[in-house]
């Protein structure tokens, strides 16, 4: 089964507006055991896309597109389609009463949301106006949903992937594991790695760096895919993190949820990120107290009695004042010195009953780089402190 | 000149990473007035990008590829770019050298690193160990940049773009504008567009909705820019912001700049969010105090100073509780409720000498779309109360 995704999105290529909806139907296709060969974005526009749809199923088997079916003046996916399959468009009462039902009869777009290709299988949209089309033909199938995420997503889910399990219900699932890593390096990792891939060729590896976490994906027979995994573990043992999501924040909360232990952190660089990045997680109210983010130093004296004299004396980013907040640092593009250049942060774990430990990262990126990565590696720390009791004073 | 973008990247198609890199690509080719016709992504594999390389180089004068640069064992690229030119390997000294003096001589990838295609220019690498390559042969141009974000993007910027100003001083830049609007949702905005569109027929138009944000791109000549850019601002005066970004945190950071105002947060549902949004953009330190980030119960009351009775009478999700605390609400996916449902957030906004205005706000989406919304749609509140003095408690 050849498989292939299609944006249509002038936003996108106008750079102005990320493709996460391709990733986001990768993943979901993924999980079925389906594998995608191609991403493509093209603009809006009716002879393009016609050439684009056409190439497409002459090469695959389904093409799944989103996009261009909104009820704005800029968009045509649904009348291409038509053309390709040689569809009349009729008015659909089903689809014209659910969206009354929904947003009463004044709607503006209704007319034109309600009429559709009469060849198509239609896919509900439950959040918004424009149904999702499925055409099939001499066994090609080109699914169209919306552009909008929420959308394009409830729809895909709900609608679409339950169809496409009936109508391939042989496709075969590779088998494939992932294994997470915090605070370890992909040039760490690789010897290993090669070693692996030499001893199991039949195994496909990648290894996919994130900000301060790193992931090694591997697919292949289960047997040659269990020992590679109990291998690489067993070389970078309190390195590894366990989480569904591959998030280190989901594998912090499981972790302390189990240990009973909860987490309030106090931050200025991070400017709240090590907080919301644990809020963002369903259920983080077992764990998480809340944040101090007291980016000011006044908010650093008033709220935190830091002490004035260790501000003016080492300044706020230094092993002093880490020692009473959890993490202080320079994130850019200013405010870097030659003895501590942006980059910098100081950072500090503790419990209840332990004295903290200090610690410095040095970071390298901009701004946004450099709060992430010191968000990811904090909960790492915290993770492998509490998982493997590793010293983190003594560097990492 | 037609011009597109390449991503390679099985983790892409794996739908375990969003492709920012095109989206960047892209945004820089803009701003020097390059539209870019199609963005793809393809797999890690020879004879695919192979064919991928001569059917974009066919169609496009000006191919740019992000992927597949880097040390690790699944890296093609440059063999498949090196064979379609033609071109030999050879040991270029200035990389080794370079490398040496950034990583020292003991690095694993040297080797390989400085054994690069000898008909392409070098396009220097000043974060990373890949470089990259720029390919030129009968009007067609083919860049290959590494896959790594922050390495893409300084080469892009540093390295390939001031040769292809040289290369392509007659590309003729559009004229654009970008309007930013908060609280302003796509169907209110969709008639006065119609009307634009039909009074300035060589306007291109396009409306891309972010989550509490709503972003209008217009592309013409500068008459009908400005005549079609007034008309809509008019329409909708208290709803504009100005931001070079298109972010709202940048528009209210430059706002409470020049009105020498700071702002402080307590935060419960978006945890963190607001203020990270905030410590996110350089400069923040001007205006940005810090939050109080209260997520448990426990924090509202021995922090913030809610009182229990509040808590336990109307629940934290209330006008009541959020007089006290700025923001509140149920993000999901549990905790809702018939009379709160998932999405249903309180908030309160006030000054120094001013009582707090207390609103609530309906929204839609899993959990992160709930932040998200909430932390956009809060700090647009912020923004038109101190820009157009809106009364925030009548609704927006």
């Amino acid at each position: 089964l050849k498989t292939e995704v299609i944006a249509i999105a002038d936003e996108i290529l106008k750079g102005m507006v990320i493709n996460s909806n391709s990733t986001f139907i990768s993943a979901c296709l993924g999980k079925m055991g389906v594998k995608v060969d191609r991403h493509t974005v093209f603009p809006d526009d009716f002879a393009i896309l016609k050439q684009a749809f056409t190439d497409a199923l002459h090469r695959s088997d389904l093409v799944i597109c989103t996009g261009g079916l909104g009820p704005t003046l800029d968009d045509l996916t649904r009348s291409v389609a038509a053309e390709l399959f040689s569809s009349p468009f009729i008015f659909n009462e089903e689809i014209a009463n659910d969206l009354i039902r929904r947003y009463g009869p004044s709607l503006t777009s209704l007319q034109d949301q309600a009429t559709v290709p009469e060849k198509a299988v239609i896919l509900q949209n439950s959040i918004g106006t424009a149904p999702g089309f499925l055409f099939e033909e001499k066994g090609k199938m080109l699914a169209l949903l919306p552009g909008v995420p929420l959308e394009m997503e409830a729809m895909l889910q709900d609608a679409l992937i339950p169809i496409l399990r009936q109508k391939l219900p042989d496709q075969i699932g590779y088998h494939s594991e992932r294994l997470y890593f915090c605070h370890l390096k992909e040039t760490a990792l690789d010897p290993t790695l090669r070693l692996i891939q030499k001893q199991y060729p039949s195994i496909d590896l990648g290894i996919y760096p994130g900000y301060g976490t790193l992931l090694v994906a591997l697919r292949s027979n289960p047997l040659d895919l269990s020992a590679a995994k109990e291998q690489i573990t067993a070389a970078f043992p309190t390195y590894v993190f366990t989480s569904s999501s591959g998030k280190i924040e989901d594998a912090l909360i499981d972790l302390l949820r189990s240990d009973k232990k909860t987490v309030c952190f106090a931050e200025s660089c991070t400017g709240g990120l090590l907080s919301h990045k644990i809020a963002s997680i369903p259920g983080a109210s077992d764990v998480l107290l809340g944040s101090f983010v007291t980016y000011s130093n006044k908010l650093k004296q008033d709220v935190l009695k830091v002490s004035k004299s260790s501000i003016d004396q080492q300044g706020s980013v230094s092993a002093q004042v880490v020692q009473e907040i959890a993490v202080s640092g320079i994130a850019g593009p200013s405010g870097g010195t030659k003895d501590k250049p942006v980059g910098t942060v100081w950072a500090a774990i503790g419990g209840k009953d332990s004295a903290a430990e200090v610690f410095k990262l040095n970071l390298r990126g901009n701004r946004q780089i450099i709060m992430l990565t010191t968000a990811t590696e904090l909960l790492g720390s915290l993770y492998r402190k509490i998982r493997y009791g590793i010293d983190l004073s003594k560097g990492f």
